[in-house]
């Protein structure tokens, strides 16, 4: 898998991709990161990228034709699945979202930032617009950081236990149920006995009956899905 | 404003508030972020601060020993509004969480990793469980600086224009309208003519129906609430 991300602010991405998970999924060859620094496809000698919006009103707008540029450029050299805008009112990425993408080959994802692109980089070029959450952020990047995570721990080979995702929240529609580890007594307080009761059966039924619990108490609407 | 993130991965979240606008909240002194290495608190030699789930299972679980430890140091010396424990299951982030937040003084954020924190961590100490959205993460960290950004961009003098926050995604409940930028013809792709008519309240009038319309389209929950 490859992903190029378009950005005006490459250096607010470096770290989440500098660490852990993300980090050993790049050096095992799992995917490739490229990020473009979109100033540097600025047709103006002030790396303008942006402008004020038509009809006033605040807020800086991203211009369409650096962004062509850039976008035009990858095209040229490969085929892209999609080409995605990391924007508030796009469709709210999901696991289901995460899974489908973790299955396609190169991607272009590309950042808002200010009061986002103009509208017509979204008719002409986007092919999918994905918002993380209904929330306003500074601009698309770690949106852009938070969707490469949930998609590259999918890829296979990137986790060392393959089990591990399919157990967590959504996979299936629950969410985990609760886990503890040692000591089994923290100043008086406990772990539930029939997780040291070594019967693995019966534990597996409380986890179940754990997670249905704690997903009928706390997001009800994802047992109706 | 003051945030207290606790986390195994600090290096992970280096970048992101090293630009931009958190960047410059923390320079003016808006808000104050300290990382706080779990490791540090480990209470043995090898620095461990997860173990095996009991129960068996596949996925190391973070005990309750350092972070403890961690929360203690943190409480003994100011009073916090809420300790944050970023997770899957949580309660989902909204826009409306996050203004609720940006007026708090003082946060702890603890970032879960691996299959997360013992369940007594969550019982005893945690005030709040905050999740970005319905998928899953290598860890709490991006999480945490997503919801750092949601609310440090809306304290007072972080924004240069605090009227471009208020007419952002969300916070009237609608989603942004269309925006466009120079120049007006783009190889034949131009911006609507309203737009460039000078007719403001024409202009305000067409913007609340495009929001209204989008909103319809693409997020007709938004209306209902």
């Amino acid at each position: 898998m490859r992903i190029d991300i378009i950005t005006v602010l490459p250096e607010l991405l470096k770290s989440p991709f500098e660490a852990s998970i993300l980090k050993r999924a790049i050096e095992k060859g799992h995917v490739e990161i490229h990020f473009h620094n979109l100033r540097n496809y600025a047709t103006n000698n002030y790396k303008t990228i942006d402008d004020y919006q038509f009809g006033g009103g605040a807020g800086m707008v991203m211009m369409i034709e650096p962004i062509d540029k850039c976008i035009s450029e990858l095209k040229a050299e490969r085929t892209y699945d999609d080409i995605i805008y990391m924007t508030p009112d796009g469709q709210t990425l999901n696991q289901k979202i995460a899974n489908e993408l973790s299955l396609k080959g190169n991607l272009i994802v590309l950042c808002g930032h200010y009061k986002g692109v103009d509208q017509r980089v979204r008719d002409l070029f986007v092919t999918k617009e994905i918002s993380i959450g209904d929330y306003v952020l500074s601009g698309g990047e770690l949106g852009a950081a938070v969707l490469c995570d949930a998609i590259i721990r999918l890829l296979p080979g990137v986790l060392n236990d393959e089990t591990s995702a399919l157990t967590d929240s959504f996979q299936d529609n629950l969410l985990a149920p609760p886990v503890y580890t040692r000591p089994a007594d923290y100043k008086g307080h406990t772990v539930p006995e029939i997780l040291l009761s070594g019967n693995f059966p019966k534990i597996e039924q409380w986890r179940e009956e754990e997670a249905y619990k704690r997903t009928k108490e706390r997001r009800p609407d994802l047992l109706d899905e």
